[in-house]
């Protein structure tokens, strides 16, 4: 057996702790150190080569750092290993251009997917994986240890307790997983306080805490105005109300972001009440604090809602309905991503949301042409998690649908989670949402990916919701059937006009696809009158003045 | 728009405080109270029909906590919902015959299985759900968040501030849940301290501290002695390594608990080594600190373990290869079994454990009747993730030997974790291995379950190995097959007698069945000298002595 150094991290770790205490000097006092020093303490601590857990969240972004890490010479640090929930800023890609990083493992890319395209094509990025969020976390424990961490923080004391506010998000998991494997945690703040309103990380798995010259950015991302709520999105709505929330009695679920869903949190306490369904539907989600939820909120019909994250604007409402929300004792939000994709995954009955393509197999992308996105937390929700193990009347059902008649190893009684497409036929510029083929396919063979970039796959997707109709996959009892029922409910898109209409009558007589008027629901009901709020303003109201929204979207 | 009170949690739990105030006086200093004064404390902030988590973990209990609530006076408290892992002590059943708790949702409860069901039986409790470890602290996030966490720590100081030491396992999910959402956090701790050696959870999330009397109970759960490995597992250890381990390059994997599987930790540095596979399988592993490891981890195959919880006797050895565990500054490890689950989930390209029973399809489970023992993170890491999008090269294989000639649904590319169920063909008392049907159907009925307790479901297990073969279930395309390959690694059980002989030679051509000798596996190769240790002391002795076992395991 070779004689080893078992504790070279360690040693490393504490290499580093001291190049930065002989490079910042004055510069630093205990674990602070002035934001003019940044670059300094990141020459002094980085190593080329070194795996970079950048924070950039769905919502808080640790712009600073992100800044500053741009700024770096490249013949000193490069080479970097980044691994981040979601490319937001367009730093988070600078860095690849400045030759500071080359290796990308990632979650989500929003808004910077067409220039993340654009620079796998051109070789200055090499992605590692696109992952979804809990899967990230998880990699963070096994193959993917951050040896650097750049956080962020609203608030530190000068022991390094951190305060995140509402929006902790990813950083209890990052810090954890790079802290107790011999890394060095950077956290950037917006303030330095005595002490702080709540801990948050403790300052023990804290080593450098930098005053950012500016509050961190938050993105409002799940903040939709009612008023760009279509009457077909109503409509849409009122069938996934009834034909699925009130069929099936979802009590825990999570939503996808978007105007469809948006339409359903404005219904529940207006036509959901009218089929008497307070009680029995929407009581327990794992949900961002969605502005939309407020009049169910106050009309009573929510129980709890965990949050991966927070939402600008909803902090007194959310201070002032304890009850509802995931609170500290500073009475602002304690949200955790890690946390509530558990839940998500787990302790969730439904999960709804849109795509951009849907395939004659169900699968489903939001992966198109020319840009690399990601899918954040869809796939982790959008998953039949097969180990779960406790029942609730929903999950039974669904996997009483999905066996009977079934023999073999899919006899045994076993429930399901409910996975919902909601998507018009048509999308923006009369893009038709159902396709032959998922640009999925060709994106994978441009950007080198081992298989496409499905979202949810087909086998897991259980109801395809357009404005045609509900397609029930789970009563499906072949590919062909299968295929039939999503060209039933595909409209006038080729994939629509192409279906065969007595196989698609015969689904309809079965069950298998339901119109509106199948569900008893009449189209000319489907108004926006509906809403419990119809604009920004309305929310504000029904939130009693606690809800403040971001500028933007203050239109009145 | 009723008048609706959003915060009575928070007053509730201020009431409750008071009432501890009063009630104490004296007996409290802050956070601190004596223990003398631990059924006032529980009395004074404990309500009828509460909802209470108390740290019953796979290994450290809160064992001074539990026995306190068993003595409550059952006309004060009575009717708790109990949410807890794992149903580790008497004391944890009694809490039920005594009239003070009434519901239970759970995971694991080994010890207790038999009383338990018997209890059931009797009415005296009803069962909630048994779930899979992060299944249950992920309903903590959603509906059943505690009121109450009774938790366990090695030290705290006066802030409140508490230091798990290696053991964190549970408790950052537990107090998470419950400090967030208006709930009272008490600890036990074993010792109280000016300053913790670091902070495993922060003292403004934990209510009250308690000095117990006596160190917290811990069971080392994961110590095999190698003394007890038999021939046969040593030779189903070599099946493993080389048709499996090998043959798929899995790299991050997760170990079940037992014989079978210390077998193969101990066998890598020797056998593995001579089939050139170090560097190519074994290296990141979701795992307790095995003492088994020891010597694969001295032979510079494992690059990192991160671990549910600790191991007994294993702290000295774990602190001096903090490049191989995750260690805090006082270089003891953090363990955390959420974001462990979470990577055997997520991380990992393999779960191998072991099973009382396994079906004609596959199904799996070790409910057996007259016990109630649940499944513990088994469901959790043995389910295909299907939220996974990550690519390593054993998943895709594994996904692509799925779905190869498969069309429809099936066709599309996608990965597939590799699930093994290792098994002798008859276990303890020559019970068979294999059955026609699962003792968990007759379970259900009994116990009132909604769906038989299944541990692993058929269509997620890709192998199954035992003394007579692997067969693989990944290339099995149709149910007839599936049952032919079963039956043709069950040896002389009945269920391996009744084999279609032509079929399962057919399955052998294939490679869907290989025999030790299809694998160039010689059987008189298989002998213990093969293990890299052979006794506790050989352990020991690999370890450098820093391995220092339990009292009971050291019979040199």
């Amino acid at each position: 057996m070779e004689h080893m150094n078992w504790n070279t991290q360690q040693t490393n770790r504490r290499a580093r702790q001291a190049r930065a205490a002989e490079a910042l000097g004055a510069q630093r006092q205990g674990k602070t150190v002035l934001a003019e020093a940044i670059a300094t303490l990141l020459h002094a601590v980085i190593e080329p080569g070194d795996r970079v857990c950048l924070e950039g969240n769905n919502q808080k972004q640790a712009d600073f750092l992100a800044r500053a890490l741009t700024q770096l010479d490249p013949a000193r640090v490069h080479d970097l290993h980044m691994v981040q929930s979601v490319l937001a800023l367009p730093e988070h890609l600078d860095l690849f251009e400045n030759g500071i990083a080359s290796l990308l493992d990632f979650s989500f890319s929003g808004q910077q997917a067409g220039r993340l395209a654009k620079m796998v094509s051109a070789g200055q990025i090499r992605i590692g994986a696109i992952h979804t969020y809990l899967e990230l976390f998880a990699r963070y424990f096994v193959d993917l240890t951050p040896r650097i961490a750049l956080v962020c923080a609203q608030s530190a004391d000068a022991q390094g307790n951190l305060y995140t506010g509402p929006n902790t998000e990813d950083t209890p998991a990052i810090v954890e997983a790079t802290a107790f494997r011999g890394g060095i945690v950077i956290a950037q703040v917006n303030e330095l306080v005595d002490a702080v309103p709540r801990v948050d990380i403790p300052g023990d798995w804290v080593d450098y805490v930098v005053l950012a010259p500016k509050p961190n950015f938050i993105e409002p991302l799940f903040t939709r105005d009612p008023a760009q709520i279509s009457e077909i999105q109503v409509l849409m709505g009122m069938m996934a109300i009834k034909g699925i929330y009130g069929e099936y009695g979802v009590q825990r679920l999570n939503h996808g972001i978007g105007f469809d869903t948006a339409a359903i949190e404005l219904l529940l306490p207006t036509y959901g009440d009218s089929l008497g369904l307070k009680g029995k539907i929407g009581s327990h989600w794992a949900l961002n604090p969605h502005p939309a939820l407020i009049p169910a909120i106050e009309a009573g019909w929510v129980k709890s809602v965990h949050s991966f994250g927070s939402e600008l604007g909803m902090e007194d409402y959310i201070r002032a309905r304890s009850d509802v929300f995931f609170t500290g004792p500073d009475g602002s939000m304690r949200s955790n991503r890690a946390f509530c994709q558990a839940a998500g995954h787990y302790a969730c009955d439904m999960f709804i949301g849109s795509t951009l393509q849907i395939d004659l197999n169900g699968h489903s992308s939001t992966a198109t042409l020319g840009r690399i996105s990601g899918f954040g937390g869809a796939p982790n929700m959008g998953a039949d998690a097969r180990g779960r193990r406790h029942a609730s009347p929903a999950w039974l059902k669904a996997g009483a649908q999905a066996r009977e008649g079934r023999g073999g190893v899919s006899a045994m009684p076993r429930g399901q989670k409910l996975v919902v497409q909601i998507v018009e036929t048509f999308r923006e510029h009369m893009q038709p949402a159902f396709v032959e083929k998922l640009d999925a396919w060709q994106l994978a063979e441009q950007a080198g990916m081992a298989i496409p970039p499905v979202m949810i796959y087909g086998d897991d997707v259980t109801h395809i919701l357009t404005e045609e109709g509900i397609a029930n996959l789970l009563l499906c009892r072949s590919d062909e059937e299968r295929e039939q029922a999503i060209r039933g409910v595909a409209g006038y898109t080729p994939i629509g006009l192409g279906r065969d209409k007595r196989m698609v009558e015969n689904l309809r007589d079965r069950g298998v696809i339901r119109r509106a008027e199948d569900l008893g629901i009449d189209q000319r009901d489907a108004t926006r009158n509906l809403l419990a709020a119809r604009s920004m303003r309305d929310l504000v109201r029904a939130s009693g003045g606690l809800y403040q929204p971001p500028k933007r979207f203050r239109n009145w």
